[in-house]
């Protein structure tokens, strides 16, 4: 690691597409790789840690960093502020680590706007339909959830044009190795040397 | 195979950086990729098969081919024309094969210009001082050929930053996984999906 920048991988994929089993897939395969850290306004729950689940900042802080344009991308959900720090997503790059954002569309564009020398991949189901028996198959979600689900899935798939990699995910090794590639490859690129 | 066109790979490097030992190790990894076939107006030497080293052809025939447009490059060295025929290329990736053209810089440059569609790779040895150790290795060389070979390397290298990726081959089995992983990457993009 310090000999070499790291790269910035944007990660995005519908609900259901099975993105936190090819990620622990590909930690296996790469060792220098490093999670983003989002920070939020909401309270921590018991058992989390600021800096290891969330940074935890007051509605004040975060306004404030919105204010210093500390954040590649931010959004507010349920009256909560989440955001992703630009800080530590740079230290970890300048000491040679992979930065992984796992993100969700919206969020995505923010980042691939500021940093177009961030590597976007969208993870996908192979279809739709894999995707409705998957998430059928978890049995955690009732019909209107699923449909929901469905919906925002087709809406996200449309983007993926946007995104310079698509990856199927029709199976987590070969998705993980798929991913691999794409950070090996994007380091070979001659504009990176 | 066959459900999905292959690629055009365009891959360059100085003499003496050790091309031949990549390929053959990357043609062990992958069973995907056929090697382009050069046509020439030299006559065939004794061994040789048409449609195998070369597609033999007469002058005449040769600028007949130019006329058409049929070249994705050539060039003229020592009164021979040198050439690779767009049509057996083209038949291979619509058969889902990944093409290899093994070509010097300026033919390169022609493919590329030709079909923005290639993938190309400059494989260059990890410094100048290397290169010139390997070549008095390999003992066939006098002095003024290796001083020649290092200064065509050395205007050769300056091309790599027209080629999308860099690949160093300090590790023969490295550079051929860098390749394999870039032909992974390159199947991955959104544009190409």
């Amino acid at each position: 690691m310090g000999e070499k920048r790291g790269l910035l991988v944007v990660l995005s994929g519908p609900s259901g597409t099975g993105k936190s089993t090819v990620i622990t897939a590909l930690l296996r395969r790469r060792n220098d790789i490093r999670f983003s850290v989002s920070a939020t306004t909401r309270a921590p729950r018991p058992g989390e840690e600021d800096g290891r689940e969330y940074y935890f900042k007051s509605r004040e802080q975060f306004l404030q960093m919105i204010a210093e344009d500390a954040f590649l991308e931010h959004a507010e959900y349920v009256d909560n502020f989440y955001g992703t720090p630009a800080a530590p997503v740079e230290e970890n790059m300048r000491a040679g680590y992979h930065v992984l954002l796992d993100i969700e569309v919206q969020g995505a564009a923010q980042v691939m706007a500021k940093r177009p020398d961030a590597v976007s991949v969208f993870l996908r189901p192979p279809s739709l339909e894999v995707l409705e028996k998957r998430l059928r198959g978890r049995g955690t979600d009732d019909e209107a959830r699923i449909a929901s689900r469905l919906a925002a899935a087709q809406r996200e798939m449309a983007q993926a044009k946007h995104y310079t990699y698509t990856v199927v995910n029709d199976d987590a090794e070969k998705a993980a190795r798929e991913l691999d590639a794409i950070l090996t490859a994007e380091l070979c690129r001659s504009d990176r040397r």
